[in-house]
This record gives C-alpha cells, structure tokens and sequence, in this order.
C-alpha cells in the first residue's frame, strides 16, 4: 500500500475548506437550567461552543451515511436529500439541541440550511445539515440566525478546532484528525471533526463526523469508500448499545489536490481508501475511550473465526456485554463473562478451541484455553488490566477469519451522566 | 378461567416435595477471599447457604427449559440428558460455582447427581443437576458430598425456604412462591423458588428456577405448559443484557392432586398454564426488581402493535436500553431515549403515532404523543418516577398486538456488584 501519515490538522487542512464554531446559545435557549450559557460571548475561550459551519471554497463531491434507527431526526431526510445528487459544498451543525421528534422538526432543518445558504452565497441544496443533542425539545432559531451570521465573518484555515469543540455533547475531549497520501504523485489530505460519547453502537454509532479532503474523486467512488472504511471502524465501535435518531458520517471533497480523478476501483482508489479506513478506526478508539464515563478503551480481537461474519459477531457482542465491561472497570480478569459472551453472540463456533487473554502495554496473560478457565496469577492480571487501553484477545479454533471490536468499561460515571442528562 | 390465587409457600407446598438447603462451604473452596465461609455451620440462622436437595417421595412427570447460550455448563448436558425419558424425582444445585468452563465438568455434575441418587435411593437417572456462580473456576466436590450426607436427614415440608436461600448469588432477597387453584373438582398446589439477579436477559434468562406441583400431567404437557409460561415471563425478563451458561427452568409433577391426568389441551390444561404464567409473571417482576444494584423495577407495556412479535421487540428494546435504564434511576422523564429503542428496535411501526407515558402509584404522564416529545410539568414527572415501580406506556397505532417486558434501572450499584465479582 501506498504510504500514508497522519499530521496535526483538522477538517480544514485539505485545501479549500474553512470552518469555525461559535457559542450560539443553543443550549441556553433549549433548557432553562443551562441558562447560564446564555451569558457566555459568541467565541468563548473554551468549551460551550455549538453551532459550526465548514464551508469549501468550490461545490464537493460528497456522501454521507446515517443512522439505521427507525426515528430518525428531520436533519437526516433534509440531508439525504441535498446529498441525493452527490454535491455539497458545506456543513451546518449545532449541538445542545437534536432536533429529533418536533413536530416542526423539517421547517427548522430547512431554516437551519437556508441560513447558512444565504449567509455563504451558496445553493442551499448544497448545504450538509446535521443536529445534536436533547431529543424532543423544539429547536430554537433564533440562535443559530445571530450564530451564522457571526459565522461568516470568521471562516478561517485555523478554525477547525472551534468546529469540533462546538460538536461536543458529552465528550470531554475533541475529536479532530488529518491524515496524507500520495496520489499519482500529488499530496492528498484527509481532515476530519468527530463527536460521540454516548447513544454510540454498531450500527452507524458515529452520532456525528465530518470529513474532508481534496482528493479529486466522484461521489460514487466517495460513497464507496466511504462505506468500506466505515465497515471496519465506525460500524465496529460501541459504548451502550444504543443508537441514536441523528448519526451522520458525511465526507465532501474538493478536488483542489490535483490528482487524476478517482472514477474506478484502481490503485488510487484502494490507496485512498485505506487511508481513510486507518484514521476511521483512530478516530473509532478515539469514540470509545471517550465514551461516557469510560476510564479505558476495550478492544476485543478475534482471530481464527470461520468466516468475517462470525469473528465480527463475536467481537461486538463482547465488546457491548455490560458484564464484561463492569468487570474492565474493576480489572477483574473474569474469563467466564468473555465465554459467555461469545457464547450468546449468535455465531457457531467451536467453544471446546476457545483461548482467550488479555493485553496491555504491561504484558499479556492467557486465562482460558480450549473453552476452559485457568489458573492464572491474579497480580500479574490485575497490573495488565489497570492499564488504560485493554485488549482482550479471542482465539478461536474455526477458520483463518479476524475482526476488532472498539468498546469501553462500564463505570459509575456513566451511570452518573446519564441519570440525569438534562439538567 | 378458573380462579387461582397466591398462597404463602414454597417449592415444597405441592403434596410429595420436601426440600432443604446448607452451608456446604462450596464458595469458601471456590475462592480463597471467601474463607471466612468455611466456619459457617451446616445450618447457618441466615444466608450463606449453598446446597438445596428437592425430593419428592414419588417419581414425577418432568419437564425444562435450559441457557441458549453456546457455552453451556456440563450440567445442562447431565440433565437434558437425565429427563430425555420426562421422569424426575429430586433436584441437587449449588451456588458458589457454575461449573462451567472446566475440563473436568462433566465428571463433577456426574458426581453431584451420583450422590444425590444415593442419599436419596433413587435412580441416578431421576435427579436434576445444576449449578450457579463463578464460572472457570474447578467445582469442590468434598463439600457437596459433605452436605448432600447432612442434607437427606433434614429434608421437610418447611425447608423450602432454605433451599430458596441456598440458590442465592448476588440476589439480594430470595424468590419463594406458591399459588392454588381447582382442577375438576381437586385443590391443585404449585410452588417454586429462583434465584437471578444478574446475567438476566430476554432468552430464557432465569438462571435457575425450580417448580413443583401435585398436578397429575404427562411430561409433554408439562413441557407445552412449561413453554408457554415462560414466553411471556421468564423471556420478557431482562437486567443487563447477559445470559448465562447455567440457565434452567425445571419442572415436576408429582400427580398427588388426585385429578384426572392432563393429557391433551382441554380446560384443565389452559387453567393450570394460566396459573403457572401469572405466577411466573410475578417472579418474573420479582427478578426484576432485585436485578443487579436496582433501586426499582420497570415494565415496558406496549399496545397498539401489529403483531405480537413487534409489541415483544419494541418490550424488550426500551426495557434493554441502557439510556432508558439510566434515566430511570436518576427519576428523568426523557422520552427521547424510549423513541430511540423503540427506533432501534428492529420492529416496523409507524413512529408518528406513537404515544408514551409514564406511571406509578403516584399517577401517570403523557411525555410524547404522535412522535413528538411534549411540553410537561417536570415537578409531576419527578414525583411519578421516584416510585420504587414504573410503568413505561407506550401506545403504537398500528394495530392490536400488546406486549410486556419487565427490567429495572442502571444504577453505581451494578457497576460496583459486577466490577469485582470475584473477590
């Protein structure tokens, strides 16, 4: 494969995209107890941003996937619809409001999305719409009017970083990323924003990235790739099971880098691709160790299955089995809650040729072996489990087939965090 | 349909059943931490316990239901294969230790059944075999020989209690229960002790529960009946998602009664499956409510669904949901995360026409009506969900299938309980 490497960037590194977040007061104005966001100024020093727009210089090719809940946020219908002719040429976000189930949830997107036209001099089916947060709760216009119009003014190379602090719901850190490549011999850049803490799982649990590049490629062969790295990342990451009305993965790019246009599954096609595919799954540990509450990040990764269906079955449902999760949190190298797990999973799989241990950066202990518990030093486990990034490694006695899973312990944080989220 | 009603009493209230439990030390040779078991007397004044015998001085027409999961403890093998012939006549069960996930399991549920059978004198054949506990760890046999030799002398009518004791893992207060009712003219008992607490999930998530009764019935419609209260109870259970590897809902009829043998579905038939689902339906509550670190039970009612299958799914989703779980707990009426697991749910419904409520004993609200969260009064909302029962409502407007799962709330406990469950 072509050599790839990830930078310090943002969703504005690919040329031609601007972007910045502002402090709309969106949260203030959708919930009284938060009313003390309403005093905080329209670019604050940190934190409380929530509303952000990414704008690109030219019309993109882009693709975008969503969630597969059946409720879905009117975002998402707006979204898909301006996304139906495979041309976008920017985002506008908010977070603190999901504008999910109101019943003036399709006028509000489309005002969302009109404003954001007027204020960028763009078409307004050109415009990415995408919302975060209380569900249910009517969503408030008027900050995002004051919001865009700031907006404008400031779009800027260096404000990435305000657009992904202005996605954050209940993460506590934000999510940004670039990565670049070579393609026939033209520097092509990658950029991404990403949030995501709660209400994540496998299907789609992304609730919202935006990604950026300049590669020059047409929406058929973004939506393909777009779809293919997303299989093995975001499709693979799960914090609680749940999956909310408002997922969006959605890429745009400019074709500013030059490259001959990607039409086909050639080798810049693949190259691009598995770029893509690698800051997808960073960006997917990056969800899960974020996830509420977490206090590590839990790979599961399953080797020897008889076919990818199973391996990646195995590897989900151990990664979301609440058990093993509490039992991460309290480093208790319990293998009978990883067996069980697997065993619940739904694939067929020889149990009698399970091994399973575990990993961290201080050393890998094996603690069952042919589908039976062993004896194992439980101080040598314990120091393996305190670390801060766990693998739990499962061989399996079937076939030559392997997938990961991205998850997290269970803690009383989350439990704390969402036993009262809105207030 | 015939009355029944609930009578004070225990596996041992149907004619021909005694019963008792001990303190054998069986945790105490499981897991060095829980040494301090070992000085527990054979009869302790509470708790503790962790061997039951269930004897009936006659053999019984016999039935089961068993764990779905893949990894299976050797004694669900041992005891499909004892009631292949549908006769039993005595159950032996310990906690403390699964015995699942061991290379000797088979040998030692072999054993326990052994010597049960021959301090009973009963055939080998006629004794139900089940464990429940830590899993991978080597069962101790010396203690289950021990207290099996204790236990045959002290088998009586009043010992049911003991053996519902004897069962116990993490539940905080045993699940004893009889109910009578009259079939053709003779006064029919039923009675049974559980135990589950966590692990607990839609699939036949009982971990163990043992029914006796005087009914005379043949053992395949025992086994029909048997089904067919479980469907609706024990399978609309869930705490955390997890099923275990030990999961066995036994039956025996011992024919004391005196009526006429059910052998086809006529009135009797419908009557005393009747009977056993609502008293299943209650345990089912009670296992509920004593999940893992809950602080009260939920039940999910869903109505207005196009099929049974859908109302059971749409049930089981909100009852599952961590969100929902953790919202419960902390008393907040969010309706956007039930619109969510219903969304997820993998049932079609149309979701402008769903309506959700909240009740308790202090009344109800209406939080969402045609798929639009409501405006209401947070002060009411609070007051109803601070009740130890909760009732999520939810009206589909697709038809008029009904369904009713029962779960309880996410809270510190259960991580605390599950991050070290070992020790």
């Amino acid at each position: 494969m072509n050599d790839f490497k990830f930078i310090n960037g943002s969703v504005t590194s690919p040329l031609g995209f601007t972007a910045n977040g502002v402090c709309a007061g969106i949260k203030a104005a959708t919930n009284a107890t938060q009313a003390a966001q309403a005093n905080e100024p329209l670019l604050p020093k940190s934190g409380k941003r929530d509303l952000a727009v990414i704008y690109c210089e030219r019309p993109c090719t882009a693709a975008a996937l969503f969630t597969k809940n059946l409720v879905k946020s009117d975002t998402i219908y707006l979204t898909q619809a301006h996304l139906a002719n495979g041309t976008a040429q920017a985002v506008i976000v908010n977070s603190g409001n999901a504008n999910a189930c109101n019943p003036d949830g399709m006028e509000k997107a489309e005002a969302m999305g009109r404003l954001a036209a007027q204020a960028l001099g763009i078409d307004e089916n050109d415009v990415i719409v995408a919302s975060t947060g209380v569900i249910g709760q009517a969503l408030p216009i008027e900050p995002i009017e004051k919001g865009v119009e700031a907006l404008k003014d400031i779009l800027s190379k260096d404000g990435g970083t305000n657009a992904a602090e202005a996605i954050m719901t209940t993460d506590t850190v934000k999510k940004e990323w670039a990565v670049q490549l070579e393609l026939s011999g033209k520097t092509v850049t990658i950029g991404g924003i990403a949030k995501g803490s709660g209400m994540i799982h496998i299907n789609m649990g992304t609730t919202l990235s935006f990604v950026t590049t300049d590669a020059a490629i047409s929406a058929e062969m973004l939506r393909s790739a777009l779809t293919e790295a997303a299989d093995v990342s975001y499709n693979m990451v799960s914090v609680d099971g749940d999956t909310s009305t408002n997922d969006t993965l959605a890429i745009m790019a400019s074709g500013l880098a030059g490259n001959p246009e990607i039409t086909e599954k050639n080798a810049d096609y693949r190259d691009f691709t598995e770029a893509l595919t690698e800051a997808f799954k960073a960006v997917a540990k990056k969800l899960a160790a974020d996830g509420e509450g977490a206090t590590k990040l839990i790979i599961a990764k399953v080797s020897g299955a008889k076919d990818e269906s199973s391996a990646k079955t195995i590897a989900k449902s151990v990664i979301c089995s609440s058990l093993v999760k509490a039992a991460m949190f309290g480093a208790d190298a319990n293998c009978g809650r990883i067996l069980c797990a697997i065993g619940y999973s739904g694939a067929q799989t020889d149990v009698k040729k399970i091994d399973v241990s575990y990993q961290s950066a201080k050393g890998g202990i094996l603690v069952c072996q042919n589908g039976c518990g062993l004896a194992f030093d439980e101080d040598k486990a314990k120091e393996i489990l305190l670390e801060n990034e766990i693998t739990i490694v499962i061989k399996l006695g079937d076939g030559t087939a392997a997938a990961e899973a991205y998850g997290c312990d269970l803690t009383y944080d989350y439990v704390k965090i969402n036993g009262d989220y809105r207030t």
